[in-house]
């Protein structure tokens, strides 16, 4: 196809005509589509549902170090858990800490502690008159919202197919002690799908942060989520920086929310045993202990990574239609047009369209109008702010293939009419 | 008995040889038993497992409300689960937020979130210079812990049988703008056991607090847990708050985790609707929700509050011959001599127990010496320091019976040593 931007006015609004019929068409069918978030199907769950059964009255409750799961007692995780999380980050037990169901409640509240209490020995935060983190954009909105509830000040870093802008990152982390921090989602990246090369691990584990309390916020979400038998490969940031004389500098997260059920499951915080030590002081008197019958409910149905993986392929086996039908329905109706620009991941959860200039908050009312929910434009960026106005969130996850087929002909249709009005109005 | 006070000292001295020998023998008995925090025990676990067997991957995962449970979503709790924790609470489940396994976490996050953003709309307590905390004495060490870790001055207020001293209470409230709150155990005060009278609710209600974001930290962690059929009765803060004028003035909080597992229960927190609408804005950046699958195995076990209190009357089974046991031994070897008095209480977890001034510390050391654990001596006052080193805590409810009898029997022969030792130094 040729780019619309070639076509005379004329070709142009005879285009917007037809678009604009086949927008109202759309309308009439009612659709009520959600693609807002990286939700699990109900298929997804209903294989994941024998973690139910792993632990019943009859079970031993006894983890490996003797303790007894169902009473008080441990505050980082019972062993076997420790070492399931470990190998889902490609790391060493020692360094991990299992917490309870969420990844994100780890992060607000890695946050929040080095808010007031500071981070191993140094001033906290909230004495301070300014803190910064830098945040490779598009990135996951629900990073920036904790940033932001922190009054911390943002800074977009271009996120590229190997991973953020690695020079400014460099430039900011080494020369402005305010930088205290950066989040990344370094495989599968939210919501591009990017995955950080070995290159940039090895950039980032090599910083020399102006200040000492840095840390990068690792939040490996999508470790074991390959659509394919050939995945990406993480480098370990971990023993990178340890062999950079950085042991700890940073803090990776993970969880098994989109391996078991979304909100049952474990998540893990990985770290140096200096940092554990650190977070431990506040954390025993934050809580007597994380639910370890889950631990050990998890531990019992998966086993090891070998079963992990084995269970993360029916995911894949569920997913992958859903991702190339849109990528399908991109290519057949927007190929060559010159009007958007989409990403085409080998894991994660979603899919990162880049829409004309000014173009993406239009889109996404258009295709709400029509029954569709999209994630909001902007959510991708600090303070909901895309500066661009380009860049949607597709997240092909929860609908059905069906519905997600349905969804994906109302957005190319949405993007068309969108793009087709903004060339006419330049 | 009578009062070794009125003894001579030679009678002490002769009673000194005659318990130094019996300590030595106790010694060489070599015990190793744990009375210093308050665990169930295995067998309360073992007739609570089949909490473990009331979710299956058959089970229908659907809430009330029409939610996978499986997956994201609702971040204030399945409706179901309201309504059980509200019943527990003797509130109504508009006030409530269910959360995960852990009460202690939701008061932590409750102080640090007033720390860093404020209660409803009231300046951050980081930016003031000073907080208060009024502090009922003896109390929970986790509660003291969590204002000491934010550096909240913490005020000692004794606690009487029918619960704080309110002409105290009401003096620091009411005039003081920097006393932020109170911890308070209403029901079976741990260590007391003492629950406040509905004359002292009330006196609560009717504060009128300097600080507009003053709130009563009400942990009715013991609500249901009577050792007998004939419990105390504890009024509903709430509604009286309510009728006071004073609708946002408690956080309640409450778990299961001496219901049905410890670490794996479900917490809440019952308040107000502007408190619960301003916390879940903090709530909402902090996690995408809690585990819902464990809140409604919660509610399939117990069904409801009937379920639960007849559920806990099978604990009372386990608990009940633990404290009498305790209590006989005091009686039998303490009563009348002048060197310690205790509480005689009909439910919880604790009983307390009052030495000789400057004695507790010395009884607590000598009880260890002899392999009994107990809690440490001034952990039930702020910063761990009893002003009359005279409290040592009772936690009954782990060994069983015939160890709990041998840890008694210890506890008074130390008592009775160090007693005498005390008196023959006057």
């Amino acid at each position: 196809m040729n780019a619309l931007k070639d076509l005379s006015r004329e070709e142009l609004i005879k285009m917007k005509d037809e678009l604009e019929a086949a927008f109202e068409a759309a309308k009439a069918k009612e659709l009520k589509l959600d693609m807002s978030r990286g939700k699990p199907s109900v298929a997804q769950y209903d294989l994941g549902a024998d973690l139910l059964d792993t632990i019943t009255s009859a079970s031993s409750f006894t983890a490996e170090n003797g303790l007894d799961c169902r009473n008080y007692g441990v505050l980082d995780g019972i062993p076997e858990a420790k070492k399931l999380m470990a190998d889902i980050m490609g790391t060493d037990p020692s360094h991990v800490l299992v917490a309870g169901n969420s990844s994100l409640n780890l992060m607000y509240d890695s946050v929040s502690r080095s808010f007031t209490h500071g981070v191993l020995g140094n001033t906290p935060w909230y004495k301070l008159d300014k803190i910064k983190f830098l945040c490779p954009v598009p990135g996951y909105d629900r990073h920036f919202a904790i940033t932001e509830h922190f009054g911390i000040e943002m800074i977009n870093i271009p996120l590229n197919e190997d991973g953020p802008d690695m020079d400014l990152v460099e430039k900011y982390v080494n020369s402005d002690e305010t930088v205290k921090g950066i989040w990344c989602v370094p495989k599968y990246s939210n919501p591009c799908g990017y995955t950080y090369s070995k290159e940039t691990v090895e950039r980032f584990a090599a910083l020399k942060p102006a200040a000492k309390d840095f840390r990068i916020y690792w939040d490996n979400a999508y470790a074991v989520h390959d659509l394919y038998d050939e995945g990406d490969e993480l480098a370990d940031i971990i023993s990178l920086c340890e062999k950079a004389g950085n042991p700890d500098m940073v803090y990776e997260f993970s969880s098994t929310s989109k391996i078991s059920l979304a909100g049952s499951g474990i998540a893990a915080l990985a770290t140096s045993e200096a940092n554990l030590a650190d977070i431990k002081k506040s954390l025993t008197i934050q809580t007597i202990g994380y639910d370890k019958i889950n631990q050990l409910r998890h531990v019992k149905c998966y086993k090891n990574i070998e079963g992990i993986k084995a269970h993360m392929k029916k995911h894949a086996a569920f997913l992958r239609p859903k991702f190339e039908a849109v990528l399908k329905t991109f290519e057949a109706n927007l190929d060559g047009l010159g009007i958007g620009s989409w990403t085409t991941p080998k894991g994660g959860y979603f899919i990162s369209f880049t829409t004309m200039d000014g173009c993406a908050k239009e889109i996404v009312a258009k295709c709400k109008e029509a029954g569709v929910t999209l994630t909001g434009a902007g959510a991708t960026f600090p303070y909901k702010k895309d500066p661009k106005d380009n860049n949607i969130r597709i997240a092909p996850s929860f609908p059905s293939p069906e519905d997600m087929a349905k969804a994906a002909d109302l957005f190319v249709l949405c993007v068309k009419l969108v793009s087709v009005n903004h060339l006419l109005s330049l």
